[in-house]
């Protein structure tokens, strides 16, 4: 018998928005840097320039009506976004710009298998805004993180970091652009190791380790 | 001749939910506590409920797309949104659950016309899951306030507030229902001194009114 062919590494994303970070994690598995798949993309708004993306890249997409909230995942829709997600088998969930608090019933479901990137030097600046707050407290310096997701906003496990410099006069809009290139490097970074078998949660270390650019540009 | 018609207050909502206080002032119009109107809610869910509301009760509404980002209003977006805005000649603007930072552009196109009803004590807890917060920190009350908009968050003149008692136990849902259940009462009262003329911007103090229930229960 042939050898059974090995499995893909199987990631389902969260967005809210056009999903820049979920197109870094596409060309990522399109040049091959892991051997994965996106097996389903939920949605949590109808015209959310992510769902056109994946339309486009017969990725599996769906928007699921997210309930009553405006600003977390709770109730019927939270039940449902499980349900949808557990059909499809994940390995990793990967919250990419999903603008919504995931509560324990979710982080149950897939205990350990979330991750988020937040765009900040964590633990400074959970929540929104980031960009805005490190300029207003004249910080030299920014960045990125993605975290293994628990019950604390922006607060469970850090596990990568890439940091910006923020240079005089610099707008949220311009420090917001640098930020998110980095994150379209870091996060397919730590993807490729989870599906190398390279992050546990209990193994991992509380320090986050520093992004050197060292894996890949993609 | 007969005299003229006195002019109707006139009232454009911005909302992302399903809109109970959008509600709220609706209900308030409809039972006489101020003489106006909602000229016009505009929301940037298409699937949100407050537009089913407005289609329900003949309430001038649309939809209009947020554009790129996902807690702010800025770019085209927010040019469309003010064209939209200033075309129905709004004596005051109430965000009300409006999920977006409103910024100079828009401030600037309304300015000291525009309120917002954020669900705590200001200047505590401005930002997201205030209750969750509050109930964190072990605070004895909470509440909501009702306060002009300026370019810092939540940070504008506080107009009124309602104070709201946290009990041993309290869950954030319970909290929640309980101050949403203020904000219904407040919004209204203030859109009626603003209506009455009792309210401007350059003379109002620097600490809020603090409601008693003295003026209407709805």
């Amino acid at each position: 018998m042939p050898p059974a062919p090995k499995r893909k590494f199987r990631i389902a994303v969260l967005v809210s928005g056009r999903g820049s970070n979920l197109q870094a994690i596409h060309r990522a598995i399109q040049k091959k840097l892991f051997d994965g798949e996106i097996v389903l993309v939920v949605c949590d708004r109808p015209d959310a320039g992510a769902l056109e993306f994946c339309r486009k890249n017969r990725i599996p997409a769906k928007y699921i009506a997210p309930g009553e909230f405006k600003t977390k995942l709770e109730g019927p829709a939270e039940e449902t976004y499980i349900a949808e997600l557990r059909a499809v088998r994940p390995d990793l969930i990967v919250l990419a710009g999903f603008m919504r608090v995931v509560k324990p019933l979710f982080i149950r479901a897939f205990e350990n298998r979330i991750i988020n990137i937040h765009p900040s030097l964590l633990p400074k600046y959970p929540g929104l805004h980031t960009h805005a707050r490190a300029i207003e407290a004249g910080d030299k310096e920014t960045g990125c993180t993605v975290h293994f997701v628990n019950e604390v906003i922006d607060g469970g496990k850090r596990i990568m970091q890439a940091r910006v410099p923020i240079s005089p006069g610099d707008t949220e809009d311009a420090l917001s652009a640098r930020v998110l290139k980095e994150e379209h490097q870091v996060l397919p970074s730590v993807i490729k190791m989870f599906a190398e078998g390279k992050i546990d949660y209990a193994n991992w270390p509380n320090e986050p380790v520093v992004w050197s650019g060292a894996t890949h540009r993609t």
